[in-house]
């Protein structure tokens, strides 16, 4: 698999229009390891589980794998046991034309709940994918999974380890760990480094934590969000030293926060990207709680959509938010500007700089609660008119 | 007072335009019990507190009170200790004009966070509020507390108690449990029942649970929200039996659960008043945590504002609700149209018709878990293109 120039060794991948999306887009794509590749995954915390998270639990229980398909336009969620057999048999017939064991295959589906997946056109297709696999098919693979997304997402990272230079390829799609209708968040990353299992969980869960479990879309989760790892060894590392699994871990990250801002960036009618940054919280639960009482506001969503800085709401979110606080010690700034201290408004002036700020396409509302040590961050877009429009018309 | 004939002994009411509304609108209201008056009161559950709420919490221990003094335009929140003394001096001129003590008055404010309430506005429209106090003003001083409300909100009960008649009458102002930029919920029942202060807390208690606790717009909860009940005894009534009260609790239902409609049927943007009937719960906490996951899902909200009986979104909530379910055992009607069953769809059909009722002012979603026998119900408002303009441009 290639891109810009950049290899990661032993993948290949590829993309077609199967007829599951209504304009015949590209709808159905396969990324493949020619050698078994350790991996590791993270589902959707929803109990309502899509039929294919629930595949890829099981498949991916001992840690290896060789190839994903993943459909868009079709969730294929609440399809009782005919949608569980619909994933295992996508399954076996991508492992027979590829000639692979089934459980090496883990299957991602997004679209649509609760609607009877294709498995002629699915079962029609496959041949084709396979046969389409070829080094180049990343990108085209990125574009299939899309569904409100606007653009592709795919981020890489170059590193070293174990005396071999690798790679660290991901792509994904929108929009936050959320389920606007036909969004649920998928991303799938690709490496060539050598790595056991147990190391590339860690570093996946680690990574996951840190930037996709950060963004906020609005607020509600998908039954279908997953986030997969393969990593294939061909780059021919020896096995990786702490200093070299750092390394990884940090290019994981880089990879995986790419993708994250990308997907707020591209949140369904999003305008601007907010970065809520808290500060001086008295445990890291309120931290992270207070950040996202804030972030998920609907009434600072639209605050930020109208650039006013509006700081009453945010007070209020915090004031609900189940956190040590006390309204006199929260400073808070919209960039550079502080808008609030004591508790108290610092006034017009500040607010119509405040305001300057927020017309910027992203900008960061710190907040200190003075109650301790603790931080955490949020990333966050606002809610517009466009996000109705999306999310009220679909279907219809 | 009196309201279409019927009197309620002893009250009397009023409305100024003081000034603080842009608009020249009724902002300041009165009302005012001529004999001194058991009182309960329920407020916010934020950790920021506006100063009238700090305040009315503090007059209202001993569970007595002769007047409200409401004004809209401004929240008086965030304001720090200067928020505070401008409700105490508040309180303090009303109580010198009418002639009675200062923990005798309740304030009350709904508005915009953050912003210096303009004292000398309110101290000089405080004589012309006491004299216009009359018999008739209680339609006046509900106009006066509106903010983004459309319409004034007004309920009576007419009940008997103690050998005597008497009536329970609710003023209210939106819009939810919640706080959109100027839509605090406040509301003010006063009844001529002679009731012991300890009787009328609880009832008071009970009916808010029943009722505004039982609505919800937008999720976010306001600095000022309050509920303050007042009974002066002056319809002459010996002391009620436990039949007479538990006739009482009911009037209070009556009238509280009338202004928790209106609210919701005036939720900013509002074009449909949905009740979530949830059933089937194996306990009364996962009823409600269920029935509220799904009235707050802005995707549900968007899909009803749609019409569109996507019901994935319902179970999407569901799955994400700290509750015990069984995707399994999962059934949804819409009106009477059953839309899913075991967890599965009932196909376009049902659909069709679930859409057809849908396109009414008010429909139930009914949500059978199949778990246990506890159930509950919200009562919200679709999510329109109507309340990010309201949200999004108000301020600027």
């Amino acid at each position: 698999m290639d891109l810009n120039g950049h290899t990661i060794q032993g993948f290949t991948a590829s993309a077609v229009a199967a007829g599951l999306k209504n304009d015949e887009a590209l709808d159905l794509a396969l990324i493949f390891s020619e050698r078994e590749a350790t991996a590791a995954g993270v589902f959707t915390t929803n109990k309502v589980k899509a039929a294919p998270v629930i595949l890829c639990q099981e498949h991916i229980g001992n840690g290896r794998a060789r190839a994903i398909i993943a459909n868009a336009g079709n969730a294929n969620a609440c399809n009782g046991k005919a949608g569980l057999r619909a994933a295992r048999l996508t399954a076996d017939l991508v492992a027979r034309e590829l000639g692979i064991r089934p459980e090496e295959v883990l299957v991602a589906s997004t679209g649509v709940i609760g609607q009877t997946l294709d498995m002629g056109t699915i079962a029609g297709a496959i041949p084709g994918l396979v046969k389409a696999l070829s080094p180049h098919g990343v990108s085209l693979a990125a574009q299939a999974i899309m569904t409100t997304d606007s653009f592709p997402k795919i981020s890489l990272f170059e590193g070293k380890g174990g005396g071999r230079p690798y790679h660290i390829l991901g792509i994904s799609k929108g929009a936050g760990m959320i389920m606007p209708n036909m969004a649920t968040m998928l991303a799938f990353i690709m490496s060539d480094v050598g790595i056991d299992s147990a190391s590339l969980r860690e570093a996946l869960l680690s990574s996951v934590d840190k930037t996709f479990n950060r963004i906020s879309v609005d607020g509600d989760t998908s039954t279908n969000d997953m986030v997969l790892c393969m990593a294939n060894g061909m780059a021919g590392n020896t096995s990786l030293s702490e200093s070299d699994k750092r390394n990884f871990r940090h290019g994981l990250d880089t990879v995986m926060d790419d993708l994250a801002r990308m997907i707020v960036r591209d949140g369904e009618g999003a305008t601007k990207v907010i970065h809520v940054d808290l500060k001086g919280a008295s445990s890291p639960s309120d931290a992270l709680n207070a950040a996202r009482t804030v972030a998920n506001s609907i009434l600072v969503k639209t605050a930020c959509y109208g650039q006013d800085p509006n700081w009453g709401r945010i007070m209020a979110a915090l004031g609900r938010a189940e956190i040590i606080m006390d309204e006199e010690r929260v400073e808070i700034w919209v960039g550079d500007v502080q808008i609030v201290e004591a508790g108290v408004g610092k006034g017009i002036d500040a607010e119509k700089m405040a305001k300057e700020k927020m017309s910027q396409d992203e900008f960061t509302l710190t907040i200190d609660l003075h109650q301790g040590e603790y931080s955490d961050r949020i990333t966050t877009c606002d809610l517009s008119h466009e996000y109705i429009t999306i999310n009220a018309e679909y279907r219809t």
